[in-house]
């Protein structure tokens, strides 16, 4: 097994295979996927799809002096293999040496890290402009798929590339027929032309701009990819190579089902059935479930997404029943946020669905079309928490840093099922303002509530105390909740609880009576400390006499953590809270 | 005078003109155009060249039950006379009246309070997406043109229209030939083919990506627009008009130098020559002399900007002699912020120069594209004070804020002449992370420096004192130095003063040590508070024996206010914090 595969250290070691040994060591590699998936899951249906090409790149050009930038990079998976870190695929106790996109850190065949999409062929008139005015001359590569066209910074690298880069710039569009979902937008509709026309049709969106063009129809045969590929390498100018190519190739199931192979968990190869199940209800089924009721009691509610209905789980049979109530722009943050606060000015409902980290992609239009505009947009957002994604390029721990400073903006973070409920009717239907609700991470905690949500930023005392004041935002609660049962049990203080339930404001007059019968302010949010809810209490109390210590997270790109083991280091689980109180204030 | 345009009190008075008292008033208006713009400035190119086209939109459609989305709204001034405020352009008493931009709070024409580009296409699929939904059938109509092409939304939101969009939306694509400076990329060469085949080219980037397309030649004659539009009114799909028209049309000094009459100051009409000169050297000219030197010694400086040469004043001339180490993207913030990392990744020297406002269009970028990679990408950004530019949708304040919570950013805050000089050497030839630096607003100061630059976030003390300590970033440094003053004159009090320099990170050294002779901290920033660089300090003395008061402006759309004025109202004038450091602490 792996016969092939396990003597390339790096590209040299392929070029030295001829044709029936690349196609033999397609094969390995697509075992190699399968035993890292099958058993710590991954992005599937991209890296199925991308072996052949991948193989033909690295035989054809000279890595890393000629240089491959992958779109959102989550495709690099051969890439990887081939470049010296195969062990990350067929040595289980390696798994974790690699991680999912491309880095820097692990090779110098990667030259960024990135996670998001649509950026690759600006970085990459970055680095052939680079080239250019330091002389040299070596092929600089884009490789672009999965959907990612669809973003507006894309679609400005084609266009400068198209007029600004005089010079060797290689863009290949590998055209699968698919995003993370369906397709949406009329690029794909001349994608769609261009194939059938095997490229000779004379609409072409990309000659139209002043990029040369070629296409290859058979995107998955190596023999056809290498002649491709040769006749273009070290070509004097832009040009776009568009290849049809299989999205899922070489797993049946994958590729009948493309949007749910996009991404997997652990499976069984056999069947492709996930081998772990969650049980019981998340704060996303919740959500869910209530947003498609509220569409289905009023017409007037529109879920828009840009590709991420997987956001909240939205099943195509979901999409299909919400009709004209659902909009998926692909993947197109900006577009999804301007569109819905047009669909809000002019009298509609709309609901934005995606993850936290892909919403600052779209700041200007969150700032300007939606806030300046007071547009009572709802924005609904998975994976605000620090133990949900853990990879850099996807953390969910700015998100109340890089919003809560926004003005007019109310970032609601609910703390039981039934505040999510009455968050989400509130900012769908009663606000006049922009709201943004952070779907919580932990298990869902079923608590009364007693003050209306239409308060703003009135923050709910949940238990009344003395000398300590615990302010514990949205699916922090739970900690804070653990917090106050041990100052109890273990100090014998009986302290404060507060639930804020909003992230961007604070409760002055609270905060006033607090300074009565109070020594110590603790806050508890998830996410980075700097710029974000404990400041603005700490800022509140600068002046006056108490001591505030806020907890969360440093300012910092974390990368691939144990969430438990980072709150220990970080001193904000219990215990170590529990020392700092001592020390503080003592106990009683 | 003004005889047709002072009996306009809404579209129904235009109406009842025929096509000669039509052309009559175009006149008229380029008239009130002129008594506005000869006395106050603004936007010269982008008005002038749309009056014709603004008085056959609002005598063919039926504003506002028809819905006009105009991009960027720096063009609208003709749509602002023809909905009852002509006022603010024929009675000089009444400038003030009209902002300069479309704005809902002046009017029920307006929808959108808009200064940024690229949105009018998403936008306007909001509005056409929330008619359908709620099944009324008025014609939306976006107006894009001055190169806000360009901007990667304005292509999402034309893939979108492609293909989700199943009804009415117009989409005028107003081609003047030009964008701020002259266009870059490879759209404009599509667009000058249709214009070369009165619209009859097969090659066509509107109708490849899925849209119906006409257009029109003599976009300046007021019959054929009126003849054109009427054919499209009430359509049932999205289509593309594009429209040919002249920059500046009107005034041949201004349709000779359109680059320069984008934008102007006060003027003389007989000559064109503003009114008012500005002596003295500013920050801006000291870091373009500086940057332009730097360019010359060291071929691999490269200037890269989102079509914002204006943000250092760099004329046409300069831009030609740094040749090949300047890159004008067009109006695409994200696309310079990506291509500036892959420059810095190749090992070439990047300045990403423009206005602060822009930046929030590519927080994505600086995080995950340069930051997430550390790349030295340098910025050089304009107008980030307060006092600068005053429009709602062109505040600097939030810049600290937005972007000082990133990690890896080091953002510096020059207090002299020589600090930024310092700076900017440090920033483009020897740091190895990114650095953005804020250009101060306030009139350049001549100051020794103590400190290297390269000691990232270490404070200077420039008066070393004791009980009260102020720390004044960046361009109020100066207001820093008046309160150190006033505090010695007045309250017979010997503070300490310091220069931050960086508004990124706390120098928590000397902020211990400020802990044994000092009562009180006071943060002075030119920026909103929150999320901000006193919240820093705040933060960290949060629960330490020592009072703290930052001053910065409140998290608030503040538009078109009295700097001065509004510094008193935040109670952050000198006397006002005199006042505060009595009552907190007393004199002696």
């Amino acid at each position: 097994m792996y016969e092939l595969l396990k003597n390339i250290n790096g590209p040299s070691d392929l070029k030295k295979l001829n044709l029936e040994q690349l196609n033999s060591l397609k094969d390995e590699i697509r075992e190699a996927l399968f035993n890292r998936l099958t058993k710590i899951g991954g992005h599937f249906g991209p890296n199925f799809g991308i072996v052949e090409m991948t193989i033909a790149l690295h035989y054809v050009f000279n890595s890393p002096v000629d240089k491959f930038v992958f779109d959102v990079s989550h495709q690099s998976y051969t890439h990887k293999m081939l470049t010296g870190r195969r062990n990350g695929y067929i040595i289980d106790e390696c798994f974790s040496e690699d991680s999912g996109y491309t880095n820097p850190e692990e090779s110098e065949h990667d030259f960024f890290n990135v996670g998001h999409t649509s950026t690759s062929i600006s970085l990459a008139t970055g680095l052939a402009k680079g080239r250019d005015i330091l002389g040299d001359k070596e092929n600089i590569i884009a490789i672009i798929g999965d959907g990612s066209l669809s973003g507006g910074e894309a679609m400005e690298g084609l266009n400068v590339a198209g007029s600004e880069i005089n010079s060797n710039l290689i863009i290949i569009v590998n055209d699968n027929q698919q995003s993370i979902s369906e397709t949406h937008g009329g690029i794909y509709k001349n994608l769609e032309l261009l194939r059938n026309t095997n490229g000779k049709a004379l609409n072409n969106m990309f000659t139209a701009i002043g990029l040369d063009y070629a296409y290859l129809g058979n995107g998955n045969d190596i023999e056809a990819l290498i002649e491709f590929f040769k006749k273009n390498k070290d070509i004097d100018h832009p040009i776009v190579l568009h290849i049809n190519t299989k999205k899922g190739k070489g797993y049946k199931i994958a590729e009948e089902n493309k949007e749910e192979w996009h991404w997997c968990m652990p499976f069984d190869r056999e069947t492709g059935k996930p081998l772990y199940s969650f049980s019981g209800e998340s704060y996303v089924d919740i959500a869910k479930k209530h947003l498609l009721n509220r569409a289905n009691e009023d017409k007037s509610v529109v879920v828009v997404t840009p590709n991420m209905p997987a956001a909240l789980g939205l099943s195509e049979k979901e999409r299909i029943n919400l009709g004209n109530q659902f909009v998926d722009c692909g993947i197109a943050e900006e577009q999804a946020c301007a569109m819905a606060s047009g669909i809000a000015k002019r009298g509609a409902h709309p609901v934005v669905v995606t993850n936290a980290t892909f919403m600052q992609r779209t700041y200007d239009q969150v700032s300007h079309d939606i806030c300046i505009n007071n547009t009572p947009v709802t924005f609904l957002l998975n994976f605000c928490n620090f133990d949900g994604l853990t990879d850099v390029t996807h953390l969910g721990i700015f998100a109340i840093s890089m919003f809560s400073n926004i003005p007019n903006l109310v970032i609601m973070a609910p703390s039981s099922k039934n505040e999510l409920l009455d968050m989400m009717d509130y900012a769908i239907f009663k606000s006049n303002h922009p709201t943004m609700i952070l779907l919580p991470g932990d298990k869902p905690i079923e608590r009364e509530t007693s003050l209306d949500v239409s308060n703003i930023n009135k923050f709910e005392v949940t238990h009344s105390g003395n000398d300590v004041a615990i302010i514990a935002l949205g699916d922090f609660y739970s900690k804070g909740l653990d917090l106050y049962n041990a100052l109890k049990d273990k100090l014998n203080i009986n302290p404060t609880l507060i639930n804020p339930r909003f992230a961007s404001g604070i409760d002055k007059e609270l905060l006033d009576s607090l300074l009565n019968n109070h020594k110590l302010v603790i806050t508890l949010e998830d996410g980075i400390i700097e710029g974000g809810f404990g400041n603005k209490i700490a800022n509140y109390y600068s002046d006056k006499n108490i001591i505030v210590k806020s907890y969360g997270l440093d300012k910092k790109f974390y990368d691939r953590y144990n969430p438990k083991e980072l709150l220990k280091e970080l001193k904000m689980d219990t215990d170590s809270i529990l020392n700092y109180v001592k020390e503080t204030i003592g106990g009683k």
